[in-house]
């Protein structure tokens, strides 16, 4: 059987290491959050965010907008924020309402606050290997399998799904000579011929591609790595909320032969907001060496 | 045989369709280079470049500066070239010298005038396929494909090279749902443990790693397309120069068994002056859109 890769205890661990670098720190982080509209799934996030800043010791403002909110009314919150010394770190949740493009939103967030890494700046930086911020969800992959021990170097790194938010990053990520990279690398998706073909080729799979359980047992080779980013909700009458969350991939027949597996939840999702915080960390360290 | 994919033909025809809208054009195009120092093959670059341009009805100007150049002298230069409006595009010609950071200077091109797709910013709307100036040789890579009717989409184009100017870019190109991408894309390396059982894999295959017919013909897959991006001086000695210019494939074992390939000298190399033409007539009309 699979060993779990428990993101959970991990992210744990990461941010009772935070905890530490966050009281020593000269300066209190502070991360602000933009939430925009109603929608009840960003409210949870925004909350779980507040909730484990305020753990770790950093400060953490929340902004609710309401969702008539235009575009200028958001860029000119954005830009008190931008030049408010004592915020670190800025985050913009997603998704907006329609009158507000994203493009120009994510961009007109500071560089140097963008912990979400989502500025055109910061993602160039990414592209070439420069130390910028990385994206939480694809930072968060990597962590998981370093602090699991798994040998990234020289392996076939497989990542199904090209979003913006993680495949892509996560292909130029691991292609970069870097001690936790320099892995050949190959990104599947819906214009994939033979999607099995190549899955069964990985030494980590990577399965971001929002399908519950899309990647079948017996697309993954024996002894693989697998990191499921998915998080599907699909119905289940006999539990109370009347729902479960599942993942990419199909859990129970990968861990069969599967070396490691992430689970979900309690997998890439804890990982995700513990690189947020990592993020809003490092970007509380950077203001104070300018 | 394989057929040959002739990018001194190919670059021929666009710069021959580029010199007709030039003509249509309410305004000159006018392309700034800047050249510090005098490395040899740098000046014969930016001589080839001012000579392309001429011929298209675009203006160029080469701005010499001495190899003491300091970064600020540079910086301070650059910035004239931004806030000239008769000048729609500029190209800091490579390699620096070594007491001026390369980073820098590129990130202090106006992303407007970027029409060698080096800003953080252009790479980084690359990244995420986003209109941009994309860099001129993969842009080359690209288009000698499409032009040669090479069908990309559903294909395993696999990349061996990932420098920051050409794999990465190609990498996250061919990833993109676009009628001319849509590819599995598969990015190899140094760090690659079996090369040879992934290039045979390739529809599509792009070499890109600058070592003299690295790929050889028994690494490459019956039929398929070939695209070579090195340039390579091997020692001639009963050559009248002395050498010879060869790419990263081993032509004639390839040609035996591709279906198409591209040569060197004569692929690559004028397609990549021919995008570079591409983008600076794209930044004059931009400049009449604002």
């Amino acid at each position: 059987m699979a060993n779990l890769i428990d993101g959970k205890k991990i992210a744990m661990d990461i941010q009772a290491e935070l905890k530490i670098i966050v009281k020593d720190l000269k300066v209190v982080p502070c991360l602000a959050v933009v939430l925009v509209g109603e929608n009840p799934a960003s409210q949870v996030y925004v909350r779980s965010k507040a909730r484990t800043a305020n753990d770790l010791g950093v400060k953490s403002e929340t902004i609710y907008l309401p969702k008539e909110t235009t575009e200028l009314e958001l860029l000119e919150q954005i830009s008190k924020l931008n030049n408010d010394d004592s915020v670190h770190a800025i985050l913009i949740q997603l998704p907006l309402p329609a009158q507000i493009k994203e493009g120009t939103i994510l961009n007109a967030v500071s560089p140097k606050k963008d912990v979400d890494g989502f500025h055109a700046v910061n993602r160039g930086k990414l592209l070439i290997g420069e130390d910028t911020f990385i994206p939480c969800t694809p930072a968060g992959v990597q962590e998981m399998l370093v602090r699991s021990h798994v040998e990234i170097p020289g392996k076939h790194v497989v990542i199904v799904g090209r979003s913006k938010i993680v495949g892509l990053p996560l292909a130029t990520m691991f292609a970069q000579k870097h001690k936790h990279a320099n892995a050949t690398v190959t990104v599947c998706h819906t214009g994939t011929a033979d999607l099995t073909a190549i899955t069964l080729q990985a030494d980590i799979l990577i399965a971001a591609i929002g399908k519950p359980e899309a990647i079948k047992g017996s697309m993954v080779k024996e002894g693989a790595v697998v990191i499921d980013v998915g998080i599907n909700r699909v119905e289940e009458p006999s539990s109370e909320k009347g729902y479960k969350l599942v993942g990419d991939v199909e859990f129970d027949e990968t861990a069969k032969h599967a070396s490691a597996i992430s689970p979900v939840p309690g997998g890439v999702g804890p990982m995700t907001i513990a690189m947020l915080m990592k993020n809003t960390v490092k970007a509380a360290q950077n203001s104070m060496r300018q």
